[in-house]
């Protein structure tokens, strides 16, 4: 009894303390190496400088799949492979172009681009008056008016929302369903509002998607200026039209890859933690912030690892999933994959809301494991940062088939800027900050450190 | 008695609850405003795109006062008005010139500026071999050396810490008073490494100080690259020489002007409360970030208070102080006329470290009443702030002499990518983000609002 009162009252305190000071040294070592780095930066000049453009299915995709496999190859991995998966193959063609033309107001052309997967309207475009409207309620009512026009959706995202994430939600679906839906009712094309924190004049792409069965429309984002000053326009002169022209079109699928590699675990070689980065990015930008960053972040956990001399109990993968824009093949062949492996997944991890100053760290699992992750808060605070309740994200949530009790990592950046870059042609490498970007690998890279260290 | 423990039981948390809702809608009401502005933003673009060049003594620091004065004359405040100053009056000449000379690598160009108050090599400039240290107990080991040598110091920023604020105090003394050291050695000129978190070529100027009696010598800074190289070469061929060239020069002082914008206060219109930023800015960039976008808050704070209906008790000045960056001499002249009118002082904020995402807002106070500001911790956390102890700045310091019980009011911006820009000519306009510059002037102005109302 004495002796086990001994060890309640010293020795388990001393021993949580040498850990915890042990804890604090490693983060800090990690923390050091991601700043005065230049490597992970280096690498990201490199992909956004020579494989811009690169949505799934493009050459540039291929080259950014081959970059980043020979990038990891030579990090001495312990294995390093190209995972294939068939991609959607949908190619913006020529330039878009859109005019105004108003009796009143003359001709203004206004900067428009092809949503992803969206059909072309053809070499002579498509002309037809507008009907203006702010969410699928207000289509729904308008609905007899709709055939032979363009339907204009113009909700802004909601400035006034702190969370810029939750703002680009709310405004979202009238990009991804709003065209569909426009068509279902006989409109002959569709334009969207961007989906832009800002009042300027990029036109920010995305995904839409149809019923492969049903009626299909071509459609456009539209900049938020070019909007307000359709919507000015419109209010006053209802007969105005919009001139729209796109040679978008969509090709048969075509093979392409998952890059992965891994450290192999020293304890537990079978269990498996994925950190994650999507490498295809939209063809108008270099894909700087959205996601060629989030992939070198989690390269980057491999080689701060490695450099500070970490070697992890669980295998360690940083995955380049493919396809995350136009329609996530990637993360469900990476899914399936180990579905099929018979593969233990206990953690996934992805980088996917810009490379910028980390505010939290986040950890998606039940609240009695959230709570025991609480005790690392300490380890967290030199670098202002918080533990919070997070979730998972396109590519890695797949993993929940392959494990429902499966614990999501993440990393919420300061993202007040990130939706000026965020699928237009702005997303460039001149937008990165090199610091801002390492403290996002290196909490990431201490949050993966404990996890792999404690569990949870 | 009965009355009484009524009315603490009751009436004291209803009246507090209602007042803290109240509180939270205005606040709210600020942040909204701020975030779906446009107007503080574009007139930063035009300051930085109309008055680069502002360093004191200009024509262009003279624009950017009569630039502020106009827009504070439109805004229809109670008084606005300019307070002169005596300001120095350096001029930087012609772009600097500096090659390493070396009979192993050949010559080399180098990116090098003049400091500020430096004075100038002459046409020809100086050429000598060079002796690197780290510090000055290094400069001192090595003073018989010195005579006819260039003094080049090279101690970085650490990379390491991320309070890069810290980082910048750490190496900052080289600047400042490196060159004066040196030239009392015999040195024939100094070149010191750029104040930058990063490696790139922007060389950063700012402020060197020489005691007026004493030998003086022309003092440079390198960019980051530069000094890399330079030691590098140094380290394999000792006998490689410098040559450095500027023109700059410091001509008798000349009149320049505070300006100031005031909303009196409704019940106290004899206490003034101050929120500064200053107009000067070095003349290599265009002073976006330091300070035109911490003299657009001040004056955004004032435009929020009006156009969300605050009326503030006590009087509220926006003051763009002149000749921050120089020799100060616009807070001194705002503090000595404090003093000479007798006004009453009882708090004073500046915005002098970016327009970036805030992180907290700051209050410098004795113990007891930042414990009382504690209180306001709930109404910050929407906006993800803390409250946290915090200081004066160069500006607002003095009036500490015209009541030593002055509360410091302040605001403390993500700083991660800061010195980057810092003194450089990267500290562009195009390095501004709006959502990240409102979000600061919200804070600043919420912190005022709470601050008017209650005290401490």
């Amino acid at each position: 009894m004495k002796k086990n009162l001994f060890f309640i009252l010293f020795l388990v305190p001393l021993v949580f303390q040498v850990h915890a000071q042990q804890d604090k040294a490693r983060i800090k070592a990690v923390f050091d190496e991601a700043l005065t780095s230049y490597e992970s930066y280096s690498n990201l000049k490199w992909l956004c400088e020579n494989t811009a453009g690169r949505i799934c299915g493009t050459p540039e995709a291929a080259a950014a799949v081959e970059y980043t496999y020979q990038l990891m190859l030579e990090m001495d991995l312990d294995t390093v492979w190209k995972q294939e998966c068939m991609v959607r193959n949908w190619k913006r063609g020529r330039p878009e172009l859109s005019k105004i033309v108003s009796g009143v107001y003359g001709t203004t052309e206004v900067p428009v681009c092809a949503l992803g997967l969206s059909i072309g309207t053809g070499e002579s475009g498509i002309s037809a008056r507008l009907i203006e409207v702010m969410d699928f309620k207000e289509l729904e009512k308008m609905k007899d008016d709709i055939p032979g026009r363009i339907v204009f959706f113009n909700r802004p995202m909601d400035q006034k929302r702190i969370a810029t994430f939750s703002a680009y939600g709310g405004a979202a679906n009238q990009r991804t369903s709003g065209p569909a839906l426009a068509a279902k009712y006989g409109a002959v094309a569709c334009v969207v509002r961007s989906l832009s924190s800002e009042s300027d004049d990029y036109p920010h792409t995305g995904v839409t998607r149809f019923d492969p069965d049903g009626r299909q429309i071509p459609a456009f984002a539209i900049s938020t200026n070019g909007a307000d000053l359709l919507s000015a326009q419109l209010k006053s002169d209802p007969d105005i039209r919009l001139w729209l022209m796109s040679t978008c079109q969509t090709y048969p699928d075509v093979p392409s890859y998952n890059v992965i590699g891994e450290i192999l675990g020293t304890e537990f070689p079978d269990e498996i933690i994925t950190i994650g980065g999507h490498l295809d990015a939209w063809d108008i930008g270099e894909g700087a912030h959205d996601d060629g960053g989030g992939c070198m972040q989690a390269i980057e956990v491999l080689r701060l690892f490695d450099a500070t001399g970490i070697r992890p109990k669980h295998t360690i993968r940083a995955v380049m999933f493919m396809d995350e824009e136009v329609a996530q093949r990637g993360g469900k062949a990476y899914a399936d994959a180990a579905i099929e492996k018979g593969e233990k997944h206990i953690a996934a991890m992805e980088s996917d809301r810009g490379v910028l100053t980390p505010r939290s760290v986040t950890i998606g699992t039940d609240p009695v494991r959230f709570e025991k992750a609480l005790q690392w808060e300490n380890l967290f605070k030199p670098y202002d940062l918080k533990i919070v309740k997070g979730g998972g994200g396109v590519d890695i949530s797949p993993l929940r088939k392959v494990n429902p009790d499966l614990v999501y990592l993440g990393m919420l950046p300061d993202a007040q800027r990130y939706f000026r870059f965020h699928h237009s042609a702005f997303d460039t490498f001149e937008q990165v900050d090199r610091r801002e970007m390492q403290m996002g690998a290196a909490a990431m890279a201490a949050l993966v450190y404990l996890y792999d260290k404690y569990g949870l």
